[in-house]
């Protein structure tokens, strides 16, 4: 991946900083002929905006994205359809309050890029976090839904599993759940719990960190190559770029560890629909290439470093300061991170998708069968 | 990364199978002028070579490194040198038993490569697992001691802290020990539980799990790119595409998840050597980009997937089978694991500091000081 | 080159279509703290814009740029200096007349790129030639305007050197004439020539073709890289990736294939600035790297293909048909296309420059002298 | 292109020195499942093999080609098929004379890469010229009769068309002819012009220039992509990356320069075989896209620097020397240049053919037919 650049056959490049005027994606190389209207990637984006509840950032963004290019009508359908050259997409920033940000601008929160891009820079946009805001998420949102429309028969959702040190009881995951409540649980047991820790962390000007989990339904056997385009290395580096994640994992991650190969190796069989396997610790991943099993992965959130503790820092001019972050901040970054995952997983997947109908044609072997079917 | 090549500007691509004639690598982008000898190649090939021990592979593979070319004398010392051109590493196949995996010629082993190489591309090197054997790694390490002539200052050692369920203790951490056992084990006293553990998995023709952590020191303020080439998103894809790597942590990577922003947000000081950080929870990367702090990052490796105990899977023609695979294999793949999350570390590493220095021209800002310094 | 994007390091993505809302780019890799104001890019766009003058299109547009993203003010200066972060340029259509291409909707005009575009999307933005529009210039005219910010030292200035049939007088060559003249002819004598040939090309409702020389001095030596990254070829690719280019010679380019070995080798010598060449019919670019003399090419453009006179063609009905394209036409595009290809040139050197930056550390060796010197 | 890696989807990276062990390539992305074969590639090897003629470098080498990886029998034919894992390519030096070049070690022949390499690199391997040596050209060879494999239906042939002062009767073109005399000239009557030439030439101690034009027939309509993966872009760049190449055009190419619209524009009709243009001035590329009209290119290679004519140049130590270079070289690398552009040819369009075949399945919209065709 390039700089401000992620994707190979579909790229998607973001720019825009937290204060500016707008932020934005260019996505280049997506297929023809496909519908997409703002509308398509708006509904998306409201999954993500700020201000719908009292434990993300009361920032109000209507979010609101215009296609500025690559999409005209189709004189078939009369509708508007991607046209093959790049969608140029833009959301403006209107609730940029550059006066909270003054105090911080020339100091380095704990925890936080600002003096790592100061280093590496020497100059940096400060307010809100400039570019290293999580609003720059908004872009990869758009380019996620852009991608969905690539990715027929592919149903890609995310949850919340932990929010600080609360864990969700797997035995009670409910997908349905998870658009129940605003943290995108999956156990309704624990919806309470979490909003009893989030209440105290906000009112303590603290944070929480958090663990998404994503999984893919529907990816067909085939997708991914070896050896440095592998599925899941590509879904890793996807996932570590989105601000603040940690830590990624694919199927049973850090558990397989523990595991011995009987464990842990998923058997399989013919069913009705082709291969099955009964269990999926591989999380639908086998040597970098999908197996047709759901691909699942987890991503672990540290909390976001805006606080209200004071915590020891330095300055640009290298004196000591006590530090603390007013300002507009989710006290738990992770929860809104739950849409930008499954972007990114979308991107991600639909990126497989087209090297694979590159290299191959599509389609994949299947066994019993002499050739390769659709 | 593309299919078989990794890096931007520090390139390498790797080829080859487990039982073809030979594999290697062509390194590319190298700068000029950096004394480079097989020997200095050969030490690092050394400590990821099977046949070393009796838990891992009893594969007898001399690993003797050919560069072919790139290098050249220098006119000024009379020794061999990089000349800015590309080296081709190449490692003979000497040990090939192909008879021993005539019988999974068209098996699928649960948890293995096998069925996903079958699916995309309909025809594989199914001898050793080809393309997808363990053996690939070799051009890895190869890669990474290159990669370290260009990281002078930096310091990149790996430790195995867990295998199967046994844990290292990490208050008795000691880089010296991971010298003084077959295991890279960094606390003595974990050594006689693992070795009773392998051996228990090793009589049963089982497989066990590990975890490699690994440590960069002496990397500098600066390298890295926000938002697609972050530090730790190109870490992630580069240890999530090894062989067997099921997960990728940064700093407290899946911990930071329970932890508040207080506790997460190391704070900073000026030192005699400049900034420090009272705590790494972040592992060295802040905002993608190296804040001086240690690189710090871990990798789960499942149990590697060709065991002894019968298996219910499929063949090619579709039947059902029960599989057990015979042949030599590493019992704990993670432990071979450990030379070659070092070698990915190193060149990932190098890549950045060439990235780096493009857009900056090296170097970095540091608090109390005007200028960019080296 | 990836589909929307060029360079590597110093890396332009384009997006827009003629008549949409807007067109424009994001540059990703620029150095950070280079002072940038959009009158800086807009004194080039200039150059380039339409309706200056009865030879070029009469669509009048006034092409303000605006910077979106990647400046911001230097605590240090207080001026706007780049942040290293992506560079977002929007520049407005306000002129689109789309009533004018009604007739040619589902027509392809003979020369143009609507079939090739047809053929391989099956829908097309018809307007204006939507993307295959030469207005997609001034997006690369803009890049062109941050990349001399790079490139210090450096002066890029191109010329026509060919109208129709009518090519200058090279003994006359004189780049002060550039200036002096609506058609950046370096020749005065020629200027009453040309403009009779336009006027009679423009009452026919014809076109005509042109060649344009390009110069670029004072890029040091060392820049480029073998072998497919060499400069020429890099430039190569950019300079006939521009609208209607069809040929791009380095030097004495065609010329050199009726020399003999002495005609062609320039020779060397040491003069008060280093090396010196007697001649310059490489073109300042030996083995794909520039030697320090001046960076010489030329591009060949044909005819525009939007002509008044009937010609022979097909719609997409598959139907056999006449076809005259009204609109606002270049009758020679190649006038226009001089200070694009002034800045293909501008951002290519700067790619050059930064990824030789990246591998060597910038600067170069010279006869006589032990180290690198800046 | 990356330094030494060409294609994006078909990614040739070449490795390898004149005078070194050895020279080879590696080719990633390569479909599976094509029968290929070592002889698949000798054959095209054999024709660009130095020592078959006295009017190209007497060095005698067998350039037998050995595949290292990335083929396997095919359980269905029993024959060797690509398995889509990355093809080693090696081929071994076997008559090198490092003793022929030890006078030039520190000097740097006029016209050549020897003072070029020197300032970027301060270290290059002198011998035969290294990487810069012609000898590299062999790899491209054997990569672009793998890309043939891909390019069913697709016929690629080159001729030289002038060498020298000398140029071929267009009205004599006749492609059988080439094959008819070691020049691959397609005019008969200028074989024994050619042969004199060269043979004053040779006995001279000189060298001269040549222009080759290749031709490729069979290729659909919708190959290549705007703006920047233009199919002319691509061709330019591969081709001017060609040893000695000083320039390249398609289809008219300079000449559309002094055109008309109405000469320039191919007329369109509905034939046999779908749409046929009535000229080709295009060269079968329109908007970066083919047509299906047969892509013409031509490149200008200048005459080869080394010749034995004294030449006034430097050394190393900055000396003012006179430098006459003896060894084995050919007088004309134009000639051998012919199956080397044929080569590249090849790659590109098998890269453009995967890269079609990514973004729209592949097949393209035909007039009065209202979906995709294969």
């Amino acid at each position: 991946m390039s700089h401000n650049t992620f994707g190979h056959l579909f790229r998607v490049t973001t720019w825009g900083e937290s204060h500016g005027p707008a932020l934005g994606c260019v996505i280049d190389g997506c297929p023809p002929g496909l519908p997409l209207t703002p509308e398509m990637i708006q509904v998306w984006l409201e999954k993500r905006r700020p201000g719908l509840g009292k434990f993300v950032t009361q920032r109000q963004e209507p979010d609101a994205v215009r296609i500025l290019s690559g999409v005209f009508e189709d004189e078939r359908t009369g509708g508007p359809v991607t046209t093959g050259t790049p969608i140029s997409l833009l959301i403006e920033n209107t609730d940029q309050r550059s006066k909270d940000y003054s105090e911080i601008a020339q100091a380095f929160r704990p925890g936080h890029a600002d003096y790592a891009y100061f280093a590496k820079y020497g100059v940096r946009d400060y307010r809100g976090g400039g570019r290293s805001s999580a609003r720059e998420t908004a872009a990869r949102v758009a380019a996620g839904a852009v991608a969905r429309r690539i990715l027929e028969g592919v149903t890609i959702r995310a949850a919340v599993v932990q929010i600080g040190p609360h864990a969700i009881d797997r035995s009670r995951f409910d997908w349905a759940q998870t658009l129940e409540n605003p943290f995108w649980a999956p156990d309704a047991a624990i919806v309470s719990v979490w909003e009893e820790h989030l209440e105290t962390v906000r009112k303590g000007g603290s944070s929480t960190g958090a663990i998404v989990e994503v999984e893919a339904t529907g990816v067909p056997a085939g997708w991914g190559a070896p050896l440095y385009a592998k599925l899941d290395a590509e879904l890793a580096a996807a996932l570590m770029s989105i601000n603040a994640a940690k830590g990624v994992e694919i199927g049973s991650g850090f558990a397989a560890a523990a595991f011995s190969g009987e464990e842990n190796a998923d058997e399989m069989a013919l069913g009705l629909k082709g291969v099955e396997f009964t269990t999926n610790h591989a999380g639908g991943v086998l040597g970098g290439i999908s197996t047709g099993a759901p691909v699942v992965a987890r991503v672990a959130f540290k909390p976001t470093s805006s606080i209200l503790t004071p915590r020891t820092s330095l300055n640009e001019a290298g004196e000591q300061i006590e530090l603390r972050t007013k300002g507009r901040h989710d006290p738990c970054v992770g929860i809104r991170g739950a849409p930008v995952v499954e972007a990114m997983v979308a991107c991600v997947l639909a990126d497989a998708y087209l090297r694979h109908r590159a290299q191959t044609g599509g389609g994949a072997f299947a066994p019993g069968q002499r050739d390769r079917i659709a």
